[in-house]
């Protein structure tokens, strides 16, 4: 295969991040061609050039619009603010490019829609940053599930918390409007939804509550301003198999950081996991003698694919950037029509559907089905 | 204060758990009588006989209510299966006697009623044995929340968590038909609902979802028998003060033995507390420089009353047991006309209520409101 | 057999602790006599009566002597500070009576020699309080290091650490006096040597280092005060089979309060406890899948002996106070003649001839030889 | 500055860890040259030409002096086997290169000594491959002792621990053997000396104890061979201001991946680390209510820099494989005449000088003074 040429809209967090995932992909997998980093999108013009030199880009432009015309571009990142998400995955679509674009699809539901209906037109492909799920250890939870370790499951916990909306002090922004959307549900509850499609697939019923742990906010030049939109959500889930699930979701939970614990229990054993010790999980068998039995603290080592290829000895510790790269790789594999394990907007839509019937049930105060 | 006379009615755990007390309370804290451990029933003679000798009681009967005719019997501890609660507990209450009976109140909400009402009666102390509310850490983080160390709290999780029906292959006993309940709602939820009464009071309303991890167990003697109730329950919960809460309890958790999670976020701070390590707790505290904020993890210590009066060294851990004997002391504080903490008949109708409540809520798929 | 009368000197902590024990014991463990509290003896006559009646004692004396005269007493229970320890014991054991003496034997190795004397020529049994190695766990991992669960043990450390010690300015008190002893060596050391006694045997050689962290302290009326010994030490072992072992004890260790970090390396995997958490251990077994290797967290359990005598429920917890009430059971099944689990006199003196010899080692700056 | 050439000689993990942290430095950093790859050196040509399309170098030879008379290079990362490291090294140096070599300096302290002489005598930057040292939260601990954060420092233990040698049955290999040095101490405890010397400097007496858990190993055609060195190690040591320390490495520790386990005691507070959770700490403050006090874990963050190089958000989490990242940032600065955080070859020297120190302790079983 030919190397790829990669364009890049968008030069905040996400696109440092795509921008070192791209440098790296080749070094750390081997098995892939060097992309070639081709043009970078940001609509500062001088920022454009600076990031440019920084992340290794030949060209740089303010204007979005030339990079998806640039015929040396293959695949675009689209790291832009959610809002412009739509737009730009359809364009790029729509101009025969491959799109790697950073979750959620897109604040509207028709616009995600819009956006899956250009990937299937194009027949390019289109795939979702949920970095999360590319964690060796999320990969080998899901093999444990799958080879029955802890036997059917039955009940599912997840909780998904920050403290950066934690502050009842902190000035009135975007975020608390509702324009943004209803607040940690589809700010960043997502996350683990995306690890509950990937291990357990469709969600069949939700109810949801939502809440607002501050009422108003200060404004920055006096005066105080009503919050919106929900910082903190509950969820009760009915998963595929009769599985009965949980879902916490708490923007404003001081002391968290990175939090995303879940915790899976079958009728052999159960799994525990925390993004923010994302390099180890703990599994429980019921096996062997009762005086030894407990919950055993794994580690992430080279037989947990692919850890070995960043590192060859175990303990040593993958970190949150490595994920993208191992997404990267996994886009590059797919867009050679090999196997591999995404979020593609098929899957993303659906995660989004789930997102928005839990809106749904707590503002309808009740259960909602929702279809496959 | 003259001494007062003890009498035990059953013999099982909690039966031990309360000798244990009787007999320590008076060593433990110095500042109250040594209890006269005069009488203790139990329906086997035989058993009545050695488990006397065993506990230090001076009389053993087999009939119950010769100890509760017994003069020299002031206090009565009913620690017999649930079904017998409400009738041993009424008739030491119309006897005269004060009483510390076993949670949960009884199976059925009306003979719940019935204690409460004998209580008031006879104008005599009752109370039930929820324990884990005096731990000296749950004290302690009640001094704190009051103080304000966390704010004002807004979100509150509970887990209860144990593994003694997580053998789908266990042979279906009593625990799996309905008539002994919802399952994991009552049998156990009740405990961390007294925790959630202990520290924010009523509950305002819930949305319960059930299930069951199996639907059937094999029998003794061949064929299988479909499980009745369920093993697992999750509810949303709202609270006094608009704080959201979720209750998880599951009695079917592989590899959690005596969990009980609790974590308590507020506006300055947050909270987390696990009974598996019940002498330590975390706080989190949204102050000083921001590259030292972190949870503290806070080992139970002297200056956590009552902590100091079983031993003078921090970190070296109550058990169990131990805050049984606490217990003992607030009844006995109780029935002194001091000022005491514990769950009165009066409390525990309100712990029972809010246990229907979510029994209701999910039957009829609903949210249901509960009066105070 | 008859019950055992009960005498006790001193009414500190350890006393009150013992009484507890003696009171429980019975209750607990069923299987042996309720004992008899019969004497009390605490140098001031007005806190003897009131202990006395605290902890269930029939008589109270002032004069020790008058206790040990008494026939009604078969075991003496040994509390005071360290410097009485000698003479009492001996005066019990030369009147016949057994002695349960709390740890350390006595300030000067030749009394200990001297009580060891008393114990054999008397034939009474006497033992000396190293509760720690009464827990459940540290039995179980004993059974597991003898079952070869770890393989040939090769490798050992254990940590000792308090804080009691820790503030630089706290005032100058007679545990920084060399007439006290080394330090942190005899001052508590003899815990972490009591397990290790317990799981491995004879302490074949040693070097040790041991440090002053503050050179002075402040005195009460003004001025400053040389401290005169060690508030840590760190020692070098060689056990017996080749075991390599480290002890490291600080009783200046801001942060930390009962801790006795416990790690233990084998050919075949390895265990690790700590005392401050005391109701778990952890084990690792070099079996199985390498994906799935990791050390397990293992609850105390029924399952671990004589948990189950407590609570007949995993997960639950025992109290350090429990511990002690092992102890006393221990202590009367050897005064039955049963097979118990106790620090003989015999025992002990092998753990303070193994602490005279890191002093030593300390002093001469080199390593030493212990006989056997 | 204009773009440094970059020549790798090496291409096993080390090889590949220097070359991603080449290809990432300026995109994680922007405020360096994005380097330019010039030159790879292997000693299979073959593996050399692939390796260099995966690392992204432009040219690649089978002969490494043709690297270092490249006039296209500026800089030469030596990762080649310990053996190899002074020969190189010395000859880049004498070529007029910077040179950036792993860890350790060379296996005879003599070609140690020779390398810094080079490297003084070039007048070019001379680095080591350290990398721990180069953790976001190793510095910040770095700054709180420096700001007095937990006083004066007087006691510290480290623990470094892997399992790599802990299969008693696996074949004998090269690092059994005498030649390769005294096994655990050269082998991989100069990782936690390089801690010990970034924080604390100078060591300045020692006395070591070292063990071989296993006798022989199998040799690959049957029988067995001895083994001739030590896999676990234990120090006392002295460093400046009367600190007193432990330092315990041991490759045949069942269970332990990565841990290099720190605990630093002062007169105010402690720290504690576990490079197994590279990215939290544990801080403790003697300040503030009693009842309150507790290890804080202080999760990394962007305050704790450059963490905020490589993302925004607190608690994500870096990986092994960013401190190299770091490292080649700090190297950059250190040729560009910018202060930097380093180990040089004169720093890399003392530690070597205090590994020799601790074996010939061993040999002669006496403390032994290092000369500063």
């Amino acid at each position: 295969m030919k190397a790829l040429g990669i364009g890049l809209i968008g030069t905040g967090y996400m696109g440092k991040c795509h921008a070192l995932a791209w440098n790296a992909v080749k070094t750390v997998f081997g098995d892939v061609e060097r992309p070639k980093l081709v043009h970078l999108a940001e609509a500062n013009a001088e920022l454009a050039q600076s990031r440019a030199s920084e992340f290794g880009f030949e060209k740089a432009t303010s204007d979005w619009r030339q990079l998806i015309a640039d015929p040396d571009v293959d695949v675009v990142s689209v790291t832009t603010p959610n809002q412009f998400h739509a737009e730009m995955a359809i364009a790029a679509l729509d101009a025969g490019k491959h799109v790697w674009c950073e979750k959620p699809m897109a604040p509207a539901y028709a616009e995600a829609e819009r956006m899956l209906a250009a990937a299937k037109n194009s027949g390019k492909v289109a795939i979702l940053g949920y970095n999360y799920i590319q964690n060796p250890l999320m990969r080998h939870i899901k093999t444990l599930i799958g080879e029955g370790a802890i036997g059917a499951v039955n009940h599912v916990r997840v909780e998904m918390d920050e403290d950066y909306m934690a502050d009842a002090e902190a000035l009135f922004y975007w975020k608390s409007e509702s324009v943004s959307g209803s607040g940690a549900l589809d700010d960043f509850a997502v996350h683990p939804l995306s690890m509950l499609w990937f291990l357990f697939g469709h969600v069949e019923a939700v109810i949801t509550d939502m809440v607002k742990p501050y009422a108003d906010r200060p404004l920055k030049d006096g005066g105080r301003r009503e919050v919106e939109n929900y910082d903190a959500a509950n969820v009760l889930m009915r998963l595929g198999g009769g599985i009965s699930a949980v879902l916490m979701a708490n923007r404003a939970a001081w002391g968290r950081k990175g939090r995303i614990a879940l915790q899976i229990f079958g009728s052999k054993g159960s799994i525990s996991f925390d993004q923010e010790r994302m390099n180890e999980f703990e599994l429980y068998q019921a096996e062997g003698r009762g005086t030894e039995q407990g919950y055993r603290k794994i580690l992430a080592a080279p037989a947990h694919h692919p850890y070995d290829r960043f590192i060859p000895a175990p303990g040593h510790g993958l970190g949150f950037n490595d994920l993208k790269i191992i997404e990267c790789r996994e886009l590059i594999r797919a867009i050679s029509g090999e196997p591999s394990s995404t979020v593609t907007f098929t899957d993303g839509l659906r995660i989004e559907r789930s997102v928005h019937a839990m809106a749904q049930s707590f503002h309808e105060r009740r259960w909602i089905e929702i279809a496959d």
